[in-house]
């Protein structure tokens, strides 16, 4: 394939009027498709629906400790849910606590209580002039609305195919106590799908922050969630490194089943050191009585080992990985030396990114929506949702069925080579 | 009976003589009773569990609305279950949201919310030099920690029969701006079991804040948690009464069906005015994608209409009737007529308030542990974990069996007397 920036004003003409007609082709047919948000499809989540039977009304609510998970109490989770949670976040069942369904609102009430309270005694948030987060991007947009609600000043660090620049990230820590943590998706990352690799988990260990209550907020989402068997990506724990290097309270490991079971209806977790799960549990005995013990009951005993949610995970990648596929293979096949956008194949996560000519992304988010393809706003994998060069592109491939998705990425690439070559001969 | 203090010094040294052996008597026994919290008998969660046969794998998840439960969104709940818990809350529908498991978390987060972000463009309260909630007390202590944990000043209201002391409560709202809520049991009150007067319900509406994001806190907790078929307190709803009275942003109403039916696994909810829903949902928008849908589905099913609801409860209520009225049979039996102590006979909730002679609630409950009967710390009902008079005591009768109870209040009755005799003796 010939590069677009090496073909002829007439060439581009001529192949934008051709993908015009092809583009007004598809948006005749009135498509409605929603690429935009990393939501499971309904056959992974009938994957999970056997959990349904877990209980009825003959079951004895009772925990392995003799609690009645019905009843009041037991703040940080059943001994069994925590235990096998604790093996799925790889720490010790001590460091971690068990919160209701959602691991970002653990994210938010993290933040919420630095604000307010501070951390492990550091005066609060709240009565600082300036508080800064790194956020790595493209990364997880709902992380950076977290931080621009509390009016956390935002600085963004390149990723790099092994993780953050970390250059940067130790050049911030360690000299503005101003920044006061960093959002990390460590694992299959949002979006990218990049593993930090082990030098890059060892120089976070090794950070030495200038603010005492300098947090790595390790959202490590997609731990479980592989696309192949054979062919999987391995992250270092980063709790047991930071206690290595003397640092074991500077990390907070956040985690949920949202994907693993129902999204909305899973158990999520927070890991950290004993000294901040101690401080952690003080201000939750205040907010709450328990957390839903039933549900950890209903997801202890649906799993009952890491080896079975392993198996159930594969059962996920078989649904995912042929949509992941279709995606790249459209990709590749018409995008391919054309020079006009590169991809990275994720070997987990939830997500394909999409690197498109400079000041094109928005252009083609936009002429996607106009024939009826939802995807996630140009931008929003940036802090303050401003992606500064116009570039990514987050593609979401699980929601749809497989029919879908081929007929999107084909609509989606129309729209890359059409924003493209007028991007192209506007400049010749 | 003769009233103790009427006594001569020689009976009441007689009279304590027997006393102490019969305490000795019970402690010998090794009791170990817990009558310290609200919660809801093994007997009681029995009656719910019928709800765990609603689901099972075959069950289509989809809500009224096509949402399938299951996934992400749909941050104010299904409909249906917003439908039912509007009538539960008795406002409309577009009125609430529903949370997750525990409206304290949801008490808490909008504490903590107005702290951060201030309340519909007023000035954020972290950034105040002073905030100050007035507690009507006797109250629920959980209450009061959430504002000592985020540095509240807190102002004692006296408990009435009719609700909290109204002039007390007008002359602070009205006259300092640094008032920014109140926390208030309306119905069947945490511990006293009074629900407010009409009279009361109308002068919280009609309340003319010196400060415009001042609150009421409308905990709801026991608006259907009635003891007795046909005789009921009646409260007035006040965010209708808000809305007449020109004030409909001035009241966050909570409830839950923690005592419904499951505590830990019930679900929760806040109703406000659409102006204040609006705000909170744009928040909570940045805390969470949604809350458990799957287990909203489960009450709607379970319950499908208030009528069930009310069924239901009454079924409670035969469980709890016996309990508060076996405690109050051995008061009345015991201690009328001897002039110390005082208790109210409540008409549903979870507590009986009972008053001891100035200086002896501490000493009370602590005779009652040494032989083994835990109750709630006395002190706990007041700001600050101190009750100036040192007279309440919160008997929870809830949770122990009818015979453990009979056991209970009968030790609870002998330490009343003989630290009773033990102050009468020391002023005479």
């Amino acid at each position: 394939m010939t590069a677009y920036k090496e073909m002829s004003k007439a060439e581009l003409e001529a192949l934008k009027k051709t993908l015009e007609e092809k583009y007004e082709d598809v948006k005749g047919k009135g498509l409605k498709l929603d690429m935009s948000r990393g939501k499971p499809s309904a056959t992974q989540l009938d994957l999970s629906m056997k959990m349904m039977d877990v209980l009825n009304s003959g079951t004895e609510l009772k925990g392995e400790e003799g609690i009645d998970c019905r009843n009041y109490g037991t703040l940080d989770g059943i001994k069994e849910a925590k235990d096998l949670m604790a093996q799925m976040c790889e720490v010790p069942a001590e460091n971690i606590i068990i919160y209701g369904n959602s691991s970002l609102n653990i994210m938010y009430d993290t933040v919420s209580r630095s604000m307010t309270h501070g951390v492990l005694g550091n005066t609060p948030w709240c009565k600082l002039d300036k508080v800064k987060f790194l956020c790595p991007a493209p990364g997880y947009d709902r992380h950076f609305k977290i931080t621009e609600f509390f009016g956390i000043e935002m600085i963004t660090i390149p990723m790099t195919p092994t993780g953050p620049d970390m250059d940067l990230v130790e050049k911030y820590v360690s000299e503005d106590p101003a920044v006061k943590g960093i959002w990390c998706v460590p694992k299959y990352s949002n979006p990218q799908g990049i593993t930090y690799s082990e030098e890059t988990v060892k120089r976070f260990a090794n950070l030495k922050p200038a603010a005492p209550d300098f947090r790595i907020y390790w959202d490590n989402a997609y731990n479980v969630h592989h696309l192949y068997e054979d062919d999987q990506d391995f992250l270092l724990e980063i709790l047991e490194e930071c206690k290595k290097a003397g640092n074991e309270d500077m990390v907070y490991k956040f985690a949920s089943t949202s994907k693993i079971t129902f999204p909305g209806s899973g158990i999520a977790v927070l890991a950290a050191s004993k000294r901040n799960i101690a401080e952690i549990k003080k201000q939750l005995s205040i907010q709450t009585i328990g957390h839903d013990k039933v549900n950890q009951f209903r997801h202890y005993h649906f799993f009952k080992n890491m080896d079975n949610m392993h198996k159930h995970m594969m059962k996920q990648a078989d649904i995912l990985r042929p949509k992941f596929e279709a995606v790249e293979e459209v990709l590749d096949r018409e995008l391919t030396g054309l020079e006009i956008g590169s991809w990275i194949k994720p070997k987990g996560g939830y997500f394909i990114s999409f690197e498109a000519m400079e000041g094109c992304a928005k252009a083609i988010v936009a002429k996607a929506k106009e024939a009826g393809l939802i995807m996630t706003d140009a931008g929003a994998t940036f802090p303050y949702g401003v992606d500064p060069k116009d570039t990514n592109i987050r593609i979401a491939p699980s929601y749809p069925t497989p029919e879908e998705l081929a007929v999107a990425a084909d609509l989606f690439v129309i729209c890359v080579k059409l924003v493209s070559i007028e991007k192209i001969l506007a400049s010749k």
